[in-house]
């Protein structure tokens, strides 16, 4: 049983929406229903068979569309003598399948088309390039939170074990601007910046002005002038959204009465005192914050000050950098997930749905991608976030399969089978849509570098890099990966970027090159349904498919050369030219031949 | 890998909560984490081995409950060489498992203590008992919904193909009181009742004034004194909660012009024009109903008018029954999942807290039963209801695996591991106490009898009683099923209770009547644990457990007598007394032998 046409070729006409569904010739149905939920209620509509071809049965039957919203959820049941066989998102079953893995279709709120046609590159400002030595902080220029002073760092030197918060290296949006040119070479279509707001540390994720860029980088006219250049090129450019959290040091909390001492931490009259969560109010200390980091007191989402604050569609913070002269193209929302009112994310659902209306409000075209380490699903359903980091969906499930190790470092050996489920798990409770949009990644400012993870063996980081590129979901690369940066976890993953090409790994930034080049060539890469062909031990091979295209990409994690027997029945083609894009896999009929640590791609048409 | 203390033992002091986890004694393992998500954001706790007896290893590990609310979600990460093991509610699997799957802890809104010791009997008024002549509709009263005149039919009459709605066989309120000491006599301890407040049809699910008891069954007084006779028993009374729409002939909508002519339907102007979604305002006609049934207009719960006078803490619907002099015991909502604002079930979930926090704010210790027909995992996460009509997580998977037939009375055969798996799935991913609250049902006034969908097969009947006594959850009785009333799905399941004894199915009943006993006698099957033993083929054997007892469940659907081997592990102690206490299930080790069409309960202690 194949759900087919794949997701993107359904159509609505009319309120009307036409589902057809694919069996094998010689599958034995006696009825074939599709099964879906107006109001949440289970109706059965009789499936009708189209036609027959040589390899094929094709069924089909029209839906309305109407008390759906905001997702339309469907799957097929299918009667067989005095047995059942449901088609949902896990594959085929003996029963009716829980909500969760129903096929969904997004009926409002899609993710805006131009995410899944990026590559992305994520930049760390503070340590991507120096353009204006001027506005360098100074050794000694300010005690970071009241206590480390700040220190001027030789670019490229070594990141320190302690401090690093407060190491400034000279990094700004000068020099970004003058990374353009160099981030197109390479590929990438949009930058996602890490935090650009006044901050006292490096990192910036301790915001103290939520409206002004911080004068070391350049301050808001950098931005301006950044975002103008950007648009010029016709990329785009995602700004970091740090408002769980702000500084000690924000004005409105003041903990080191660096302003006019009407904050909410010595005063516990001032305006602000209830923007903060205090369990104690008798107790300045008792202040809640991110983590049990004082540095970080967090927001109350459920004073409504602090919603207008950020979400006034006249003039909140989400929509003054959305509009002239930035005009950026998204937000990217830090820890997303531990947002809410009072002392929790209590009511972090409704928080997030003010937070992507004021966002599409401003620009209906703009991205909301959530932050989220872990399974992110409850925030792609449609209401909440257009895509997240994938972490859960990708990235955790890359470094268990390909460096053995997990999310906190532990060792974490997987099969290619259970690889292969857990990228399943995490598509199968979201729509097509979405998982398009789904912002993948090997590693960022949070995490070790991947080339370091997998001690810099070149052939498995190429085919971490293969499956970045091929992968359903946008691509993004964090910044010096392709040069062969190294770094183990925060703070040694921000080591500066070096501009002395004769120190980049230029195999590997070909390879991302190459992928990345084939990744804009080819449009099953770009919005191509996915299909597991094989997963069993140390090899795994999926499809991308649009049309009459099929990509095939393949990775053999083992030092030893072998052959696969594929799966194809995923397309209902056959092909009449096979073309074998990147790296040696050879394939004749369903044999796929692969060397050793292979990481290739062919093309089926 | 077990979860000990199995959850009923947890305990919480002080805000801390100790979770053990028991191993097998020759289980290897490097590391034990305990994982919880504060916030939403994965946390681990390293686990201590605290000791090792003859057969286990016991870990714990100590965690704050503060920023889980409303529940505390988590799992086991055990590091074993280069691989991991997790244990979550499906079991034991190689990465950290999805939010789902987490075990769940209630901080607060917890299901009422007392609904896990009944046993609900569920009475459809008009069909239980006649009390009061003079009360019944006499034929030809009055035109049902402006066309099918009112029957009068004799009592026990076959229910008519068609018209059922309109035909009266005399069941009242006073005959349900008359029913009470029968009703005791067979064991069951709460009274579910199907709508009973003024409507023009048999069934009542067409509500014209929800202030008023049907004065045919005997008006508000009439519940008043069966309240009180219930109460004076410590017996229950659950009501039928109408909510999502009205009748087109309640005062609000008037579509037959029988009021004040001031209704939505025909008054554009009406103040209740607003209580209800018109598609067309230019067009009467176009008011949305439930189901397409022009009979039942939805409500528009979007608007406030509607949430204040079913919700006011002072005034509202919900309350003035659970207050003086009824003191109704908890609310069953009809297709609760339907309701919603404007054209949909938009901001279900918004809806459903407010009528839980009316109901609780009336009495906290009120029950709050949804009905839904599927699964329901969504409304069981402590927020909004204490228990669903099981139908999803019960009714259905029995009737497939005892009846062969799915909801939709489509053939559907399960073997034992597909059934075991469509109840273990049910489970899974709602909280223990919640599974202890359950609504369990063989059937209700909106399917077949389940004696008729087994061909009145009695032994198959007497295995679906002893799975409805004796599985995790609270067992509910449809009026009749116990003496082999029979009949297809609705009309014909709400054939008149039949009190000439000499018709009764005494064989069936007695075994109602000894399982309920069992029910009452053994805390185990009102707050037991519950593992699966064995499901293979036709044979399925489940445990229920408390402390130092153990209660064995298990069913042999074929008729041939065979011997099955246990896994006992779920258990941690040793049985000194093994005895069958019904049924003729031998127990010796792990040796477990059953004749055909085997229903049997031991007790190992």
């Amino acid at each position: 049983m194949y759900h087919y046409p794949l997701p993107e070729y359904r159509h609505a006409d009319g309120g009307q929406l036409t589902v057809r569904l694919r069996l094998a010739r010689d599958a034995n149905v006696d009825q074939l229903w599709l099964r879906t939920e107006p109001d949440n209620e289970e109706q059965l509509t009789a499936m009708t068979k189209e036609q027959v071809d040589e390899r094929w049965q094709w069924w089909s039957a029209d839906v309305s569309l109407s008390d759906h919203e905001p997702t339309f959820l469907y799957c097929f049941k299918a009667i067989c003598g005095d047995r059942q066989r449901w088609l949902d998102t896990t594959g085929v079953g003996p029963r009716a399948p829980k909500r969760e893995h129903q096929f969904r279709w997004l009926l409002a709120d899609h993710p805006p088309q131009w995410i899944h046609r990026q590559v992305f590159y994520q930049v760390f400002p503070e340590r991507f390039r120096n353009g204006d030595q001027r506005l360098n902080v100074q050794t000694d220029a300010y005690r970071y939170h009241g206590e480390v002073a700040t220190q001027s760092m030789p670019w490229g030197d070594d990141i320190l074990a302690t401090g690093d918060q407060a190491a400034f290296y000279g990094g700004d949006l000068i020099g970004v601007e003058q990374g353009i040119d160099y981030i197109q070479q390479l590929g990438a279509t949009a930058i996602y910046l890490n935090p650009v707001f006044s901050s006292p540390s490096s990192h910036k994720y301790d915001t103290e002005d939520y409206l002004n860029v911080d004068p070391h980088f350049g301050g808001n006219a950098a931005l301006a002038d950044l975002c103008q250049q950007i648009h010029q090129r016709e990329m785009k450019i995602v700004l970091d959204a740090v408002f769980n959290h702000t500084s000690e040091t924000h004005p409105w909390f003041d903990r080191w009465q660096q302003h006019d001492n009407s904050g909410a931490y010595f005063t516990p009259s001032s305006d602000t005192r209830s923007y903060y969560y205090f369990y104690d109010q008798a107790n300045a200390d008792s202040y809640r914050c991110w983590k049990g980091a004082k540095t970080l007191p967090t927001l109350d989402w459920g004073n409504p000050q602090v919603q207008d604050y950020f979400c006034n569609p006249k003039s909140g913070v989400i929509q003054h950098w959305l509009n002239a002269p930035y005009h950026i193209d998204g937000w990217r929302l830090d820890v997303i997930h531990m947002l809410g009112d009072g002392p929790g994310a209590k009511n972090n659902a409704t928080r997030m749905r003010q937070i992507r209306q004021a966002v599409k409000q401003s620009n209906a075209n703009a991205m909301v991608l959530g932050e989220h380490f872990f399974e992110a699903s409850r925030w792609l359903q449609g209401d909440q976030e257009d895509a997240a980091m994938n972490y859960f969906g990708f990235a955790t499930p890359v470094r268990a399969f390909l460096a053995h190790q997990d999310v906190a470092y532990q060792p974490c050996r997987l099969d290619a089978e259970e690889f292969a489920a857990w990228l399943a798990e995490a598509r199968n409770s979201i729509a097509f849509e979405h998982q398009l949009a789904q912002f993948n990644l090997l590693g960022s400012h949070d995490t070790a570098r991947f080339f370091t993870l997998v001690n810099e063996h070149l052939p498995t980081m190429k085919q971490a890099v293969l499956m970045l590129m091929s992968y359903i979901g946008v691509p993004s690369i964090y910044y010096g990966d392709e040069i062969g940066l190294v770094g183990g976890n925060d703070p040694y993953c921000r080591r500066c970027f070096n501009w002395d090409e004769t120190s980049w790994h230029h195999e590997l930034r070909s390879w991302y090159q190459q992928t990345i080049a084939l990744r804009h060539r080819l449009p099953a890469l770009q919005r191509g349904a996915y299909a597991t062909l094989y997963a069993q031990g140390d090899v795994f091979v999926f499809a991308r498919i649009v049309e009459q295209q099929m990509l095939i990409v393949a990775i053999n994690r083992s030092n030893q050369a072998l052959e696969v027997n594929l799966d194809l029945s995923c397309w209902h083609h056959q092909a009449s030219h096979i073309e074998t894009l990147i790296g040696d896999g050879q394939l004749s009929q369903q044999q796929l031949l692969l060397s050793g640590y292979a990481a290739t791609l062919i093309l089926c048409q």
